[in-house]
């Protein structure tokens, strides 16, 4: 046996022991596509000290944030929690739980996160089946059905608010189809959830995620997840263990249902944030948060217009926490918004992808859709975009 | 085509919209297995106004956090970061990047954690093989060379500070054996990071995980992951794309490496906490921490003996961060931790797997390892202990 009683340790390295100095981060107003500041109250909340993650007062907590949770999705489901990553690791959740290898899923693609799903729905053995749309545009029902009919698929994966694009997928009769066509309705609301009018359950969503740091006010580091009963149903039948671990529903269900059985240490603090956000919510009301987000987009778009900018998308589609402009021509777009963040402490963001160097992305979300922001970018734009005109040929 | 302008919305059910208060956790004294309590400065910054995860300031953050788990971790290695998710997302980033399907795993299984790698491995298709010690014992040298002899695995899982059982592995020439062998050294150090002296490259690891909420002093939901060449080597040769996409290493390269390519939003609150909590453990020097991490389990160690009780591991391979104390004969243990956790604000934690009902466990990690926080557990011991004798048969 050579287990040395005491073990000779080696010298300490101090080549990356840097002396660097208490964290000075300044205050930004983050108007871009996310994050979007959080409510006071709820960084006061994260602060807060941790308690234990089985802790008697922690498992009320968790209780808390899963019934405000079902508020804020509009839904009964059962399976409703927040996952312990951010948005992109709830997409992973619902992609990861239900498809089983050679399975075919059907992506509606008309943006950046369409595509990421594809790219998840492949890594989990799905015979992934896109339909494309222009970025800046919806799918019709006619469209969906005619590709449900076609590929015939397990599950229908499509974003509610493409955060790449602005666009709102009107969502009547999408879950109708689905049911008639035997597969289940997967739905991207990261961009959605309190900030536009979601039902999830109204409107026969089988799967939903989000996150944690737009419509609801709260930094990132959380992904809010909803699973229905035809989901959590394909769930229970499925031949294997589900190929990834720590967003196993079926693990998660026994920590945050009745049982309480320990899974992961779950991320305290951030829960402690993000009760506060979804409480806010529920304060404020959905119907309101709603309206006080589509008041202050509209304020926007037309002030944009009266500048005489163009915006991307057709105003029925357009969402109201996230705006897409137009970068006029002879602008450097980049250097604009790095020039309001610099000079004013402004955030907004570029365009990604198909959209790249040809729109900014201006979001109005949660804490941040006021009037009085609305005010500041309308100045901003008003006084310092003549400066930029002509510095891109 | 049907995209409807105006779209009629369902009515807002009102069913989960509670009238909670605002959250009032209270003050706990955090002595269990984790989390334990955050540094107060860590909590400041924790609850700093966030600012986006491409500002070029948040840029900077991520390499000083960074460059400051390399001194924490006592590596060079490029690929080190926190995982946006909590330890267990970490562990499973190990697995996820450098298992391939069909590869043999070699895990030696001495607790609870060694049994989580095992299910992991599993999912991720490796042929898995354990060894296996009793719940409070190390391996040696020889019995892990037989094995890596016999079953001739790609990666030898291991846990440096066994959570379940607080036993501390010796790890002097494990990872030369592992390259005689020609395997890859894979260590969890979540209860050892910046508690416990740990060399990942004078020790030769080859992957290493942790979390932040032990000897960090940051609440949980970072997941410290750090790979080797060796590691990354074998990443790059991989056949197929990594099965994770969360997860994925050769993508967060692309956002923590120099390019900065989008991957997902950064938890960036979680972040600043942690960057506080690595710079406050390089202000005190990791010798220094480790050296008062060493004093104060001492002080705790002969307390308790002092008392009549037994620890559980033998001294020589006690975790100065963790402690496992029998539960006397005819003491309710789970009834004696709710009655100071009710009656003193105190959480210690209970036996896990084989050792459940058996070991309280004791953590005293990061800024809860204080001479003060030991007297008052033994103070506890004495003077409650004795009202609960007889309460089990």
């Amino acid at each position: 046996m050579s287990l040395p009683t005491t073990q000779t340790l080696p010298a300490v390295n101090q080549r990356h022991k840097k002396d660097f100095g208490p964290i000075a981060t300044p205050e930004r107003l983050l108007l871009g596509p996310g994050p979007s500041n959080a409510h006071p109250t709820v960084l006061n909340a994260l602060s807060r000290p941790p308690i234990g993650h089985l802790d008697p007062l922690y498992v009320d907590l968790m209780a808390e944030v899963q019934e405000l949770l079902r508020y804020a999705w509009q839904t009964d489901n059962r399976l409703t929690l927040p996952m312990s990553g951010t948005g992109s690791a709830a997409m992973e959740a619902t992609i990861a739980n239900c498809v089983e290898p050679g399975e075919t899923v059907l992506v509606a693609v008309k943006g950046y996160f369409g595509n990421r799903l594809k790219d998840m729905a492949d890594r989990y053995g799905a015979n992934v089946k896109t339909i494309e749309k222009s970025w800046g545009e919806a799918f019709s029902l006619e469209e969906l059905e005619a590709a449900l009919i076609s590929v015939k698929p397990s599950i229908l994966a499509i974003v509610h608010a493409e955060t790449s694009t602005g666009v709102c997928q009107p969502m009547h009769g999408i879950g109708d189809l689905c049911r008639k066509h035997n597969c289940l309705l997967l739905l991207d609301t990261v961009t959605s959830l309190g900030g536009v009018p979601l039902f999830i359950d109204e409107w026969r969503v089988d799967l939903a995620y989000s996150c944690s740091q737009k419509g609801l006010s709260c930094p990132p580091g959380l992904g809010p997840f909803t699973m229905g009963p035809r989901a959590e149903s394909k769930l229970s039948q499925r031949k294997g263990k589900v190929p990834n671990w720590y967003l196993d529903v079926s693990l998660l269900n026994k920590y945050w249902g009745s049982d309480r059985v320990y899974h992961h240490t779950a991320p305290v603090n951030m829960n402690f944030g993000i009760r506060e956000a979804l409480r806010l919510l529920a304060q404020e009301g959905l119907e309101n948060s709603w309206e006080r987000h589509k008041i202050n987009a509209e304020k926007l778009w037309s002030g944009f217009e009266s500048l005489g900018l163009e915006l991307h998308v057709p105003e029925e589609l357009r969402l109201p926490t996230l705006t897409t402009l137009r970068i006029p021509k002879g602008v450097d777009g980049k250097a604009f918004a790095l020039h309001l963040l610099n000079s004013h402490g402004i955030e907004i963001g570029g365009g990604l992808g198909d959209l790249a160097g040809k729109v900014w992305r201006i979001g109005l979300m949660g804490y941040n859709s006021t009037s009085e922001n609305v005010n500041k970018v309308l100045n901003l734009f008003e006084t310092e975009l003549p400066r930029f005109r002509g510095t891109d040929s």
